[in-house]
C-alpha cells in the first residue's frame, strides 16, 4: 500500500463531516450510549438496529456496519450474522471487534464464523487479535500483551482474512499484512472509561464509509487519541475526561488532526 | 381545546415536583441510562420494567408508561404490548415513541398495532410521524422533513387515534388535531446527544401523569429545550453539554419556565 | 465479628488498587455503563458477561460476581443462576442486589431462589431487604422505609442466609446478623443519578475479592459516599455531579478514606 500520510487522515475527516455516514452498530449493551455519542460528536450518524428481523435489511441502507462481541446473546448473535451477510452482499464495509475472544469459547466460535464473511477491518487489543489469529488469549477485555508482540500474528490474520487489522494499545498499529502504520497518541484515562476501544471500532466503521480501510483505521485512531490528549489537559479524572473527550471529538478539525498526528 | 398558556406549563412542573410520578419505561437499550437520569433530574421517578412477566402487572402500579421502539426485540416487543394493554385498562396515560418507523418494516407493524391501543401522546420527529400516518419515511432517526411539512398528516393521525401528537424539530409542534402549540427553543447540541428525543418522550409520559396530554407534551418540551439553552451557554461541546443539561433540568423552576417559554 | 476500623477500609482499598479484581457483572441494562465506569474509576476491572453460554464458565475466572435484578429477562435470569452456581462451586464471592424485589412477583421468585445459593453479601435499600426477608415491599427502586426500621429483619436474613447485609439509605448499615457498622456519608444527588446503588453493589463485589464481606461492604460504601461528598462540593447538579463522582472515586486514596470515614 501507499504510505499513509497525515493529510490522508485529514481528508477522511473532511469527507466524514461532509457526508455523515450512517453506521449500523450491533454492539454490546454496556457501550451503546457511549458509542452513539462518540459517533455523533465525531460527525457520523449511529443506528443501533440489532434485532433479527431488521438487522439484515438495515445493513443494505447503512453506509457501514459494526459488529462488536462484548455482550452477545443468542438473538443478537444471529442478528450480527444477518447484518454481516447483507453488508457483504451489498458491498458495505463492516468492522469486527472481537471483544474478549479467546478466553470465552462461545463467542470465539461466533467470531471465527464471522471472520469467514470478510470483515473490512478487525479492531481489537493485542490479546484479542492474537486469540483470533489462533494464539493465546487473555481473560477479560484488558490487553495482557503488547501490540508489537502480536504483529506477526496480525499480519498473518490480515493476509488470511483480507481484512486490515487495527491493534489497540499504548502504541496503536494498523496493518494490511504487508505494511504498518503506528500511532502513539492517547492517554491512560482512555483505559478508565468503559468502551473507549468499542467506540473506536464504531468510528473505524464510520471512516471506512468514506476512505480506504487503512486510512479509516488510522484516521479513527488519530481522531480519538488526539482528542483524548486534548481532553486530559483539562480533566481531573476519568469522569470529566469522558465529557471533555466528546467535546474534543466534536471540535477536532481536519487541519488540526493533520498537524498534530505522528505516523510511524 | 383551550389556549395553552405558559402558566399551564409552570403548574404542570409544580405538580410533577410535588408528586413525583413513577414512569415505567419500555425503551431502547441505548438510552435507558440517559432517560432515567433525565427523569430523575426533572423530578420524576423512572422504572425500566420491560420483561414479559412483569411489564403488564407493573403498568397497573406506574403513574405513566413510555413505549419507545428504538431497539425492539421479540421479548421486549411483547412486553410493550402487555404494558400498553394494562395501562389502557387501568386508565394510565402512555406515550408512543415510534423511533425509525417507516424505514423498517418489522417495527412499523409493531407501531401500527400499538396505535390501536390508544396512546395518550405520540412523540416523534417529522419523518416518524409522517410514516406512522401512512406517508414517506426516513432511513434512520434523523428527521429528514420539517415538522410544519407533516402537520396535516399529524392532525389526521391525532383525530384518527385520539392521541395528542408531539412533532420534534427546530420548531416543536404539539397538536390535538384541531389546535397547535409551537415552541422554538433548544440548541443544535440536542441532536448531538443520543436519546434527547427519547428522553423527551419519557418526560412527556411523566407530565401526562399530572396534566392534560397537550399541556404534558408542551411542558416536557419546554422543560427540556429551555434547559438545553441554559446548558449550551456554559458547555464547550456535546459532552459537557449533556452533563450541564441534566443540571439545568434539575434547576428549572416553574416560575422560570413560565417566564422564559414562548408559545405560538 | 471484630470491630471494623477505618484502617481496615483503607487496607481494603490498598489491596484493591494493588491487585485489581476482575468483577463479572450480571446487571441491569440501564446501569451497565455506569457500573463499569464506577468499577474502572475505583480501580477494579469490570466484565459484563451475562449470556447463558458463558456466564458459568466465566465465573470460574472472575474474582467476584455481581447479580443485580434490575431488568431481568428469561435468558439473563438463567445466566445469573449459572454464574452463581459456578461462583459458589469455585469459592468466588458474589453479591446479590435484589432491585425492586417484593413489588414484582417474578423477580421475587428469582431472588428467593438465588438466595439459596449462598450470596456473600446482599445489598439493597430498606424496602428491598425487608421484602427479601419476607416483609412488606415498595413499588419501585426508591426506599420507602428507613434502614434502621428493617434492621431486625436484616439480622434475621443475615443469620438465615449466611450473607452479610448492606442496607443503603441516608445512614447505610452493614450487618452480619450480630454486629452492625453504620456510615452516614453521601449526598442527596446520589439519589438523582440512576444506578448509584447498583454501582455500589458491584463495588462491594470488587472489595469482596480482597477483604472480608463486612469490610468489603463498608469499604465500598465509604469509597462511594465519601467521593459523593467531594463531588457535590464542586458540582452544580446531578449531571456534573456524576462526572465529578467518577473523578473522586479515582482520586480517593487509602489514607484519605481512613481519615474521613466515620464508623458507628
Amino acid at each position: 500500500m501507499a504510505t499513509t500520510r497525515p493529510t490522508d487522515l485529514a481528508e477522511a475527516l473532511e469527507a466524514l463531516r461532509g457526508q455523515p455516514p450512517l453506521v449500523q452498530c450491533l454492539t454490546n449493551t454496556v457501550v451503546q450510549q457511549w458509542t452513539a455519542n462518540v459517533l455523533l460528536a465525531s460527525g457520523a450518524s449511529p443506528a443501533m438496529v440489532d434485532n433479527q428481523h431488521e438487522a439484515g435489511p438495515f445493513a443494505t441502507v447503512a453506509d457501514a456496519v459494526l459488529v462488536n462481541l462484548g455482550t452477545p446473546h443468542d438473538d443478537t448473535a444471529d442478528a450480527m450474522k444477518r447484518a454481516v451477510l447483507s453488508a457483504t452482499e451489498h458491498g458495505r464495509p463492516w468492522v469486527l471487534d472481537p471483544v474478549a475472544v479467546g478466553g470465552l469459547a462461545w463467542r470465539t466460535d461466533i467470531a471465527c464464523d464471522l471472520l469467514t464473511d470478510g470483515p473490512t477491518v478487525i479492531r481489537g487489543n493485542a490479546s484479542e487479535i492474537s486469540a483470533l489469529a489462533g494464539g493465546a488469549a487473555g481473560r477479560g477485555t484488558d490487553a495482557t500483551i503488547d501490540p508489537e508482540g502480536v504483529l506477526g500474528q496480525a499480519n498473518e490474520l490480515a493476509r488470511a482474512s483480507g481484512a486490515v487489522i487495527a491493534i489497540s494499545g499504548p502504541t496503536d498499529i494498523v496493518t494490511d499484512g504487508d505494511n504498518e502504520v503506528r500511532l502513539a497518541h492517547g492517554h491512560v484515562w482512555l483505559t478508565k472509561v468503559t468502551g473507549a476501544g468499542c467506540a473506536l471500532g464504531a468510528l473505524v466503521a464510520a471512516y471506512a464509509a468514506v476512505s480506504t480501510p487503512v486510512v479509516a483505521a488510522a484516521a479513527a485512531t488519530a481522531h480519538l487519541t488526539l482528542a483524548a490528549e486534548s481532553a486530559a489537559e483539562i480533566a481531573n479524572g476519568p469522569g470529566t475526561f469522558a465529557a471533555h473527550l466528546l467535546d474534543a471529538m466534536a471540535l477536532m478539525e481536519p487541519g488540526d488532526l493533520a498537524k498534530r498526528v505522528v505516523l510511524r
